[in-house]
């Protein structure tokens, strides 16, 4: 039996086009052509250019706040013109529309059933001749349009297996007799960064961070630490992030995207 | 006898959470599961990280432009995590929800009347366990979906005097007898400087504006100067703003937050 | 007989006013007072400051792409102020607002008939003493919601004819018997270089292309090339782009704006 959401009308978008071309206004266009009375929501248009890894975690963070049925447009696209399948992907949470690149990996490992389609059915394409270099307008702009609008699902193109998706490699994150290590998966406006090690992992335990020979001890909130003072929390995207109060772990401390992330337990 | 405007639909957002990350896309998720029928309007998420001063100056220059019944939500909260109040407040104008740190001390002055509610019902926040650094989804979102959706101001939470409510110190502006005293409170995208000397203080008069010795003449408007020259004039949000015809007053004459302004009658 | 079309009831904003100030968001208010029910699109906010020209190519790529009716508000105005006429236009696409510059001259020069208007009418505008410097609030984004919402576009000012609107010189795009010469006219996120130089002008032909003693191959995808490697090709906006794969052509090559273009047949 084929399981799908009701659409809830809702489109929201994530991309490395940022905001000073109009190629996100553009595929706005596209989908208010196909249905004027959709609602739009950007998430980001700022993952560093072709960085699916982030793309990934971004859309993880974002898309379990949205109501059921929603659909999540990604594209993160290095592959435009080349043979990467474009997809979307039909979940308990809603669907998701992008190149099958790996940004979906998330999704693939935290839902509870997954339907996928190639979206190799040209009626549902903008164009009868997409690009070769802007497939978000020419093929996923309408794709999501269509499934808002209460396209069938399996319409879209030719069913895949969930085996079939491309998944990206894990980041590493072990755990040890003294504790756990990870990386620096994310550097936000603040500075602060953003690890792989997720709340789970350190619930109820007391612990405390090395980075680079940098100690950041543990407090429940930014403001048990003095101003300037390094902490490392359970943030708000549910993963253990490093912080300096009031100030930028990455300026102040030289946090870099990849950096080792040593958690012992206290 | 309590007066309450009746909401729009609307909700603006001003927050220092940048557009790189998910944070506002997040909090947009949290207002659409209350309610997916409302409309939402960035003010803008560039405030400089923590800023509240700058804020509630932005917030300032924006609301009195939406309809009645708006709700404004505006998230700039060093203090997340700590005792700092989370607060709404009902005027004439609308509604106004975040944190009580003085981000709406106008609104405060500027108002004919006041209600104002502790957002401590957890009926209406997103979590019933609220993150120690994300208010704005967890309470600040969920509060003015509501709002906005026709939850009664009362519900919220506890009823708070006007009086009860964090005002910022005022940035000093003063009068001589050869002119006004203020400040540089804002530098926006153009290199304009605005100060915080009102419109209504140099109506009707002839003036020149004064900058660590740089003068800047009155004219009424950018076009009135050479190319590449200094101005003063009264700017569209109403306060005496300093500009370089074509050019940037910050990056050309070195304009800085902060820095004193010297108005004289002329 | 006058030809109009039906308003989508959607408003797309095209300006130079940046992201960190409200400027965009009190347009929007004002545009929802006028009528609270319109879909508002941003296309960029991004133009660089007074760039004219700019924001005449970034319009002339997104606008097509919109529902037949919509309305585009586009506001790079370095003559605010001055004696430069406000205007609205009608065409088969739509409707256009904003200052007669020069900024809709692709709209002028693509359109198959033009109605023009001064928006002279005070009835229509937000203020009826509009400020010196900010005319996309008090003039523009009014005529646009009025349009939107069903105005009739005579009554917005006095008529004007097409050849009374102001159009920019045309950048120089040359034929001679060995190729095609242009310029940069753009650069995108990602480092590339847009051309004058249309994709009809080289359809179903083969060619190389040279800037400042650089050479970009022509393909016809990015991943044609090796990582790292130049390469021209027909983008996504039908101009000759050029590229550099995985990489950027302003960074790695010192693309600039204005750069001349030298095409080769092969």
């Amino acid at each position: 039996m084929v399981q799908v959401v009701q659409p809830s009308g809702i489109v929201t978008l994530l991309t490395d086009f940022g905001l000073e071309d109009v190629y996100v206004g553009v595929m706005k266009g596209v989908m208010l052509n196909i249905n004027p009375r959709m609602t739009l929501v950007d998430l980001t248009h700022q993952i560093p250019s072709q960085n699916v890894e982030l793309g990934a975690f971004q859309l993880q963070n974002a898309y379990p706040h949205f109501p059921v049925g929603t659909v999540h447009l990604a594209v993160v696209d290095p592959g435009v013109g080349s043979a990467r399948r474009a997809i979307a992907i039909a979940t308990p949470s809603g669907f998701f529309v992008g190149p099958d690149n790996g940004i979906f990996s998330p999704v693939l490992e935290g839902e509870g059933w997954i339907q996928a389609s190639a979206l190799d059915n040209p009626q549902y394409w903008y164009s009868p001749t997409p690009s070769a270099t802007f497939h978000g307008r020419d093929i996923f702009s309408a794709a999501a349009a269509h499934l808002a609008s209460g396209v069938p699902f399996k319409a879209l193109g030719t069913a895949l297996a969930a085996g079939q998706l491309t998944v990206l490699p894990k980041l590493p994150c072990t755990a040890s007799a003294i504790g756990l290590q990870g990386v620096i998966r994310a550097l936000d406006r603040f500075g602060n960064g953003i690890s792989n090690i997720p709340a789970m992992a350190v619930q109820g335990r007391e612990w405390a961070v090395t980075v680079e020979k940098r100690l950041f001890p543990h407090h429940a909130t930014y403001s048990e630490v003095e101003m300037g003072h390094p902490v490392s929390l359970v943030g708000s995207h549910g993963w253990v992030e490093l912080a300096v109060r009031g100030g930028s772990a990455q300026k102040d401390y030289g946090l870099a995207l990849g950096d080792r992330v040593e958690l012992t337990w206290v």
